[in-house]
């Protein structure tokens, strides 16, 4: 069986999933909807697909599935018009800014049975993949410790923070649902740490370049978490898990795996830069368990659970930086 | 000229500054003083000194410097004796668990004009100096957030613990020196988790063995601290600090810089498991340094004043976990 | 302008090349060529090209380009009939086991002015091309000496052995040609010591299992190879160039970046285990770079005549195993 | 029991000496020889020791043994001079250049009953015997290939070159005492090959700056030393052990354990730039274990036996690179 794919939105995220569906086997990419008609055109003469509406696409008898790439106010609406279509959805996270909204939504989603999966990449990276297996074989024993680093590179322009959410929703995110993957356990309290030190541009639109988060779970295992907008490095991004027999870590992809010695010392090239080099195998791998839990018939991996808990997460941290104090998360009532 | 040295204690950390005190030029063992006197003899019959008593030391001519290795609660009462009796003070840290102790025995030191260096080894380590340098040497630009990672091999005995002031006291201390030197300025305000994974006897002591701080400064400068009483895998102590420029982290100490290759991976030696033995040489700069201060009559690099705001540091991150909020340095007055 | 190719040969490394053309823009998979059937309609039915004869492929009018996949003992007759049939041609290394026939047949490659790349993936895997790159761009100064590395997982079939003209033909080769590659300046001499250690079948069929190579250029520069059939730890390949000015290496590919710390020490997971899976990304640049030259109308970037040289290096190899003493390349007379 | 040592030669390994049994439990320096008066009584300063001349020492009843440091060509004549005085002689290799004056000495040792260890201080560096236990324990399985890395970071004046009978004796001879350590088994053949890339001078007095050793057993285990006098990136020493069941290797020492990440890369500090400091622990091992030997009544661990072998392996390389063939080390009849 080959699951046949409309993607929706063709800007930078929705090459990425075209071109991971072209790259999977048992996916096919059938078409393409985007407003701008250059963008979906592209995509089409890269991958030779249709184009279409979205309306089109959502009664389309060929189309299996679609990949929600669009603006992330539009994700909600989007998520149930396709479930009440009968289309297996994948979207983008998150599914909204406002918990509300998300909890609303995967109400529609359970009342038609839709499938949704919610897109976290990085529990699909090949590396980070063998840190979980590694916990799982119970390598490390039980987990206490988690310990994220992601840096960017750089901030993304002010239209889109201002659109975000802000950073706790648009870039920690992903870090909270890495928590949740690893700590193996409910996380119930937040408290986070913020301030802007790379640019007082995004002070001036109330957000934050510069954080610390620190989870706790009832048994009392940890998470810290370190975001920054600008890392001259590169992309940092890397996994620490401390446990009761040992811990396990993940490195990050330098451009090359080449070391040059001189007089100066010992050099490696800084680290991929951007996120969809870094995450290539990721994000192909993330559609390959979208087509392999369809063709199976079985759950997605990530579900519009997870996207509303770091969600909640996020909420929770900003909550906890306004209030300065400790967040329960029931307080956020996900 | 030679200073001349007494050591107040020849437990495991007398032995350590003893050896320290041998092997630096221009230091001379003098006197050794226990109360048990096998372990005074032990000394002795090591270096070559005397052994007397600790007023005798107090009252010696031919002793100019002393080295207060004695348990915790006689450290502040040893420096105001000392400083009066017109010696040098060098004091392993703390120097006393009440804040308000600790402020005034800084006093007595001050209107005794007295010389005093709280024991910070941490600083004199030369992979640590050299992190320290290159940020001096402006490769990282402006601080922006610093890393520490310190985790002991396993916990003290109940009566170390109960006797210590607890983890923030007796272990974070270091983290919070650390912290302080490298954030490059001063801490505002901490935030902090902790809970007990490793052993229900810590928390019945009501210690905690795994923790999480949080540190800010006016400026927004940011700092992590993680410990964790138990690393199977040995003394893991790092350093990293990420600037506007750049970052640099210091690495941990293996047993050996060898490398096992075979079908189960590449093997490195666990780290070296015990703090003596990973900071032998930052003891002996330590001791130099001091050293250094008295022949050219500056003032120690580490001070009573680093002593206070260590303390005051883990005094708020105590509240801070006990009243789930972020916790002003302030509201300590150190 | 799309490449049409045919592949001839569907055994492993055909697959390799079919997969290759499969993922390069501008390149198109047209036919496939096995005497075993169901080898050609596997690649047939993964890549949808058609399945056609040897002598139906070069009469085709909708080929472009061949890739040789096919025994070794039949390379040079197929390299002659196709550059007569006016197809630009690549060709699995090595072109033919005897120097002269391969000399007869560049002849005959020249006498058509046909177009012949010579596989060797190793120039094109994205590590050593930064190496590659790195002294291009002077930051090793002069090259002074090349350390070659290559081990096996484990040795080929007895069969395999007995046709592949033994190790320094086979596997050796691709060292020959990556000395070349990076000395900067033709090889002059070669010396060689090579022993059966790992099984004694090995020996019987007149072959070794390890060896070391030195080469030496006209002006001294030197290249050591070291070889063998048993690595437990994968497939260990490794680059390392000293110069005036510094030194540059490439590092292995683990199976993952993560490293495991517990009481036995810190473990990375061993080598990559496979050639396929080490070069993947080299095979697909080999194939964009021959694309490329015929797209553009440049020479490949690996030659008929990279061929013979490292062929001849190879037999001066033996000839110095043999006879315990340096051997001129110009005895050889490539 | 204490070892009172007397120290023949107070320039810079004479002081590396001194400094080493200064630090060895059981050890005393009780005197120290030198011609010219400074050097001798800086050492004199420096340890606390008597200014005696060589011959005093000879006749002293409190000199148990001696280390010779004075230049090697009465190295030969003081080892004889010493044990017929009834001294423990530790001599730094070479015993002489000239393979027959050293079995000679080696003859009037034997006959006095005398005690010689000759100085090869990398067996004694914590890392490489942290390697040579891996073996030991049998981590690698059967040894198979060893390959030597060492590196100077320039070379020696032409005063010394001239005087230390060529790199392969002075330099690789370290080399060839390592490769017989590790290889398990004696050396049978020498192939090596050496040119001039550095200095056209070190060509003029007649040696070579640029050198590739390949050594076999009778079992067919290599080993390879790679040698030049330049590496702009420090002192390089590096040894890697390939065997039948895994492999093992020592990492060089840098400056300091950090690294500092840039938009450059991540770049750690050069090597440690001289033997005296990389080397430091294992001077200190090697005179704590020829006091061990003399304490014990137990054979030093580097024999006169050992010195003589290295040589004749720097023979063997130099009439290989001058005949161009492989030198059966017989040829040599050490």
């Amino acid at each position: 069986m080959t699951v046949k794919f409309g993607v929706l939105g063709a800007g930078r995220i929705g090459q990425v999933h075209a071109r991971a569906i072209a790259s999977v086997n048992g996916a096919e990419l059938t078409a393409v909807a985007d407003p701008i008609a250059s963008a979906a055109e592209n995509v089409r003469d890269t991958y030779g697909c249709d184009v279409r509406t979205i309306d089109q696409i959502a009664g389309s008898e060929d189309i299996d599935a679609v990949v929600i790439c669009t603006p992330t106010d539009t994700h909600a609406d989007l998520i149930e018009q396709f479930v009440r279509a009968g289309k297996a959805v994948f979207c983008e996270k998150p599914v909204d800014l406002s918990v509300a909204r998300v909890r609303e939504c995967l109400k529609t989603v359970e009342a038609e049975s839709g499938i949704l999966m919610v897109g976290f990449q990085r529990r699909f990276d090949p590396d980070f993949m063998a840190l979980k297996q590694a916990i799982d074989d119970g390598q490390i024993g039980d987990v206490e410790m988690v310990t994220l680093t992601s840096r960017d590179p750089g901030a993304p322009p002010a239209d889109y923070i201002k659109r975000s959410g802000g950073i706790f929703r648009d870039m920690t995110i992903h870090d909270f649902d890495v928590a949740r993957w690893l700590l193996g356990e409910e996380v119930r309290s937040v408290q986070a740490a913020a301030s802007v030190l790379t640019d007082p541009e995004i002070a001036a639109l109330g957000d934050y370049d510069s954080l610390n988060v620190i989870l706790m779970t009832a048994s009392g295992r940890q998470c810290t978490i370190n975001n920054t907008r600008r890392a001259t490095y590169g992309y940092d991004q890397r996994i620490e898990v401390h446990g009761s027999l040992g811990a396990v870590r993940a490195e990050n992809h330098h451009e090359a795996r080449i070391e040059v010695a001189n007089g100066n010392g010992y050099t490696r090239p800084p680290l991929l830069n951007f996120f969809m080099s870094r995450y290539t195998a990721a994000y192909a791998n993330e559609i390959a368990s979208f087509v392999e839990a369809l063709t199976q018939g079985i759950p997605p991996a990530t579900t519009g659970h997870d996207g509303l808990m770091a969600l909640a997460l996020a909420d929770a941290a900003l909550l906890s930086v306004a209030e300065k104090r400790v967040v329960d998360l029931a307080e956020i009532a996900p």
